[in-house]
């Protein structure tokens, strides 16, 4: 539930992802039309497919990564999205980014999507590194946070403990990719029995779970 | 370029693929729509997925595994599917099909579709076990096929030949999963300059394939 009492769809991304960005694009609105909420909440990629999956990266996946770089391309020139980032390029290190989003979802969840928003502009739009301690602290300033208790986050590791948890609770929930949307049993009343919400994966997917929300799942 | 002179749109399946069969069961009707001919492609999702990929096979990715599960049933459902066999249980060689199936499209074209519609229904449908040589032959039989040059292109390795060359082709242009597309050059008058057709794999993809050719590219 979100505060204002909706239902609402689990957004799970991860900021290195570029489908996890073209989500972020469209998911608040794809919830609006339904009168639901969209919960954003960063995973790491590299625990979930690397470790658990015992994956490699998509890029460096032979067949798959040109394919999937094809996909981005196609999907932006779609939309109209100019990446400055290519999707090959060696990713940012995404850690100071996923906790600079937990710490701010924990102590100011008003925030978190506004920094999310922010923390992915730059690092798509603009080519910076999201590895940078300091850009993050720039963009919670921006957003109206305060960047020394964000800073002693960082420093003391509460961001990190925030971060860890997160992860393992996306993992515990079966979340493995980006974007992950997993839309709750209140909507779903067609299919009532799972106990676990209804998971959709992919950016691709956006559309189904549209019908899914329309129809009350089938 | 098909029989007909249309352009054909290339429809890459394993046997043993749930999307593929999926795939199956409306690729002809869609292609149809726009003018267009499906050329139907058996490959090995064993080889590109196993082998060259170095990925294990879906069921047996944690937490993937279980999420396609959910999709296959979800898919199903929605489309009226009763499948005989379960997403998890283990598949059968698929070596037989795809050999019956490429010397059937070698020798006589214009019964592959009908063969390669039979073992999906026999292996989704009905639970049989297309590994089975016998049933390979009779499928062909009923089909109109010469039963005994069959078995003996079989016996001869002329079919397991022809499978072998039809999964290197496939792998050169870089399919590696099952349902996967491509959409020729003749139709993507829009998107012209990569020499390749336009790719797209899953079916849910077929969507947007459709606004793809709809569009001829962009």
């Amino acid at each position: 539930m979100s505060e204002a009492g909706n239902p609402a769809i689990e957004f799970h991304f991860d900021f290195i992802s570029p489908f996890g960005f073209f989500a972020s694009l469209r998911i608040d609105d794809l919830a609006a039309r339904h009168g639901l909420q969209a919960d954003w909440r960063s995973m790491l990629v590299g625990v979930s497919i690397l470790k658990v999956m015992g994956m490699k990266a998509i890029p460096a996946t032979p067949l798959k990564g040109d394919y999937v770089r094809r996909e981005a391309e196609r999907y932006c020139r779609r939309h109209g999205i100019s990446l400055a980032r290519e999707f090959v390029s060696p990713p940012s290190n995404p850690l100071v980014a996923g906790r600079t989003f937990h710490w701010t979802r924990r102590h100011h969840p008003d925030k978190a999507k506004d920094v999310a928003r922010a923390l992915f502009s730059a690092y798509w739009l603009e080519g910076r590194d999201i590895a940078e301690l300091s850009l993050a602290l720039d963009i919670a300033q921006a957003c109206g946070l305060d960047r020394q208790a964000l800073a002693a986050a960082h420093e003391s590791g509460e961001a990190a403990d925030l971060l860890r948890a997160a992860v393992d609770a996306s993992l515990a929930k079966g979340v493995f990719g980006s974007p992950y949307f997993i839309v709750p049993e209140a909507v779903s009343i067609n299919r009532p029995c799972k106990g676990t919400g209804e998971p959709f994966f992919g950016v691709d997917k956006m559309e189904l779970m549209e019908e899914w929300i329309a129809a009350r799942g089938w």
